[in-house]
């Protein structure tokens, strides 16, 4: 772990894709690996790109990539896919996206897909994020496929978001409908070269004159096209001005420090299922009272109640001794 | 609440659907009424029935339930949508299917869609069936749209559960290939007065083939159309089926325990972080902490530790008073 480590501070692309592997595949040592990475996290601009498929998020996330590149940013990718068993770039179409940027080692790009549950996948995600973060990117570009839930919460991740959509598609109005609105930071309306861009971006900009005339920043709407190279940059201006934004309002710290404070809760919830279950394995009573649940001798609640008395009483000394830093 | 649930025990409809909501929208003493239900669950068949949107899932179901309404069975119906942000039977479909049954106190349909998290909405879509299961339903259908990971979360409240594919959506594969597999208890080809529902039911019987060789249920594939009627009298012969395997096997009881160890493990969790966002509220310990992640003075896996540790040492004598039926 510490061999891998020394490579990953030294730079070893290999060692970046190794750590991520551990973190996915929750291996021992995952935890320790995030509390070692933490101090060099914080750096890097993270920018989440979403929307249904079929409307070109990864190729535009490729022409920003080549433009950041041209401005000597370095860029890590974390391409999801909640649909998807596959992760770790074995995906024939992230391949083709990694040759075209295999020299260039300011590029990295990694496919996640749902092996767990989708909570599992957004925590994989965030951490994979800080992965990079840790690793020197200046930016790192969370995509993902679709517009569920699961997508949206993944893109909390994010400081900000652009939302993908397309003419004729017909899911302009729709996505609006699923949430999407509260998360878009910016509007790309791509394949702007096919017709109907305009009347999409009409019908966004009238969505927006509804629902945020009372917002402070109101999310711009660019049309894009990856064939024609249309609008790239604007779209690339319009990020950093929402950049400029949070920072000038005191969001980009405000928010990144509400972030670490929910991630410690969540890692607190972990820990504490932790010890519940190092609980079953040394007692019998927390077993017995589950025991009793299943046999429908008591009600899950009053069980419930009951283990949390159990374990707090009993852990108690026994953690203060155990786990170092605690106060 | 003692008024709401008395005429919930008399058998008023409205109090069950407002304990829905009560449940739905977490109001306080949801989790009281959840503990009161308790002793009346457990007797409903639980059958889920989830595929993409316009395969008729909703057709089938209003089928399968006139076919069980024939036989005395009363039914109970949930009907989610992880997509959707209205809930309470507020769609125009439900409001037409549930005047399709209106007259009839045996049939109860709710709607239910995502307020908040995807977890929430597994959590409350178990809820509403517990609460069907304890006003006396003998059969509660969960019906869901969609097949992503959100959907099968929420397929495992159910004894049964039916895919149901069409034929020509072209989504026969990929449907099997995205972990619908292992959740299908029995597949249904529906719209099977259409072309090509041969050739769906073959493809997901070869599927069957090459995956289930070992299994002790192979999952039968029913073609039904609610058009012409074909087939639905066989699908309920296959839910029956299935439900006399789990019976023989010892597995429906088995699942069911299991269950009910894993939700009161769930309740744990939600009693632990009220216990912590108790001691948030009393102490200043635990939000100097969480400032000082904040403030990346330490970093979130340490603060998480010294939380743990905190919480414990501090709740387990007031807890010990103040928790009534704790071991």
């Amino acid at each position: 772990m510490q061999d891998l480590l020394q490579r990953f501070w030294a730079g070893e692309p290999r060692a970046l894709a190794r750590l991520i592997s551990i973190l996915e595949n929750e291996e021992p040592g995952r935890d320790e690996l995030m509390r070692q990475l933490f101090s060099k996290t914080g750096r890097a601009y993270l920018l989440g790109v979403t929307g249904s498929p079929g409307t070109g998020k990864s190729s535009l996330v490729d022409r920003l990539t080549a433009l950041l590149r041209q401005r000597g940013q370095k860029v890590g990718i974390v391409a999801v896919d909640p649909t998807s068993p596959f992760s770790g770039g074995a995906l024939l179409g992230d391949r083709i996206r990694m040759q075209e940027h295999a020299v260039d080692q300011g590029v990295f790009i990694r496919s996640m897909g749902t092996r767990g549950s989708l909570g599992g996948l957004a925590r994989t995600t965030r951490e994979a994020v800080k992965a990079m973060d840790a690793f020197g990117f200046d930016w790192v570009i969370v995509e993902t496929v679709g517009v569920g839930q699961a997508e949206l919460d993944i893109m909390h991740v994010a400081d900000s978001v652009i939302v993908v959509l397309t003419p004729g598609a017909g899911d302009s109005i729709q996505t609006i409908k699923a949430g999407i609105m509260e998360i878009a930071d910016i509007f790309a309306v791509n394949k702007s070269d096919l017709p109907g861009a305009d009347k999409v971006a009409l019908e966004v900009e009238m969505m927006l004159d509804l629902h945020s005339p009372q917002m402070s920043w109101r999310p711009p709407v660019v049309k894009t096209s990856t064939v024609t190279g249309t609008g790239l940059e604007d779209l690339l201006a319009a990020i950093e001005r929402h950049r400029t934004y949070l920072l000038e309002k005191g969001l980009f710290q405000q928010r990144r420090e509400e972030r670490l404070r929910s991630e410690t809760l969540e890692i607190l919830d972990r820990q504490w299922q932790q010890l519940v279950r190092k609980e079953m394995k040394l007692s019998e009573e927390v077993n017995d009272l589950l025991d009793a649940v299943a046999r429908r001798q008591t009600d899950p609640y009053t069980a419930a109640s009951s283990i949390l008395n159990y374990v707090v009483a009993n852990s108690g000394p026994r953690q203060k001794n155990q786990a170092g830093p605690g106060g």
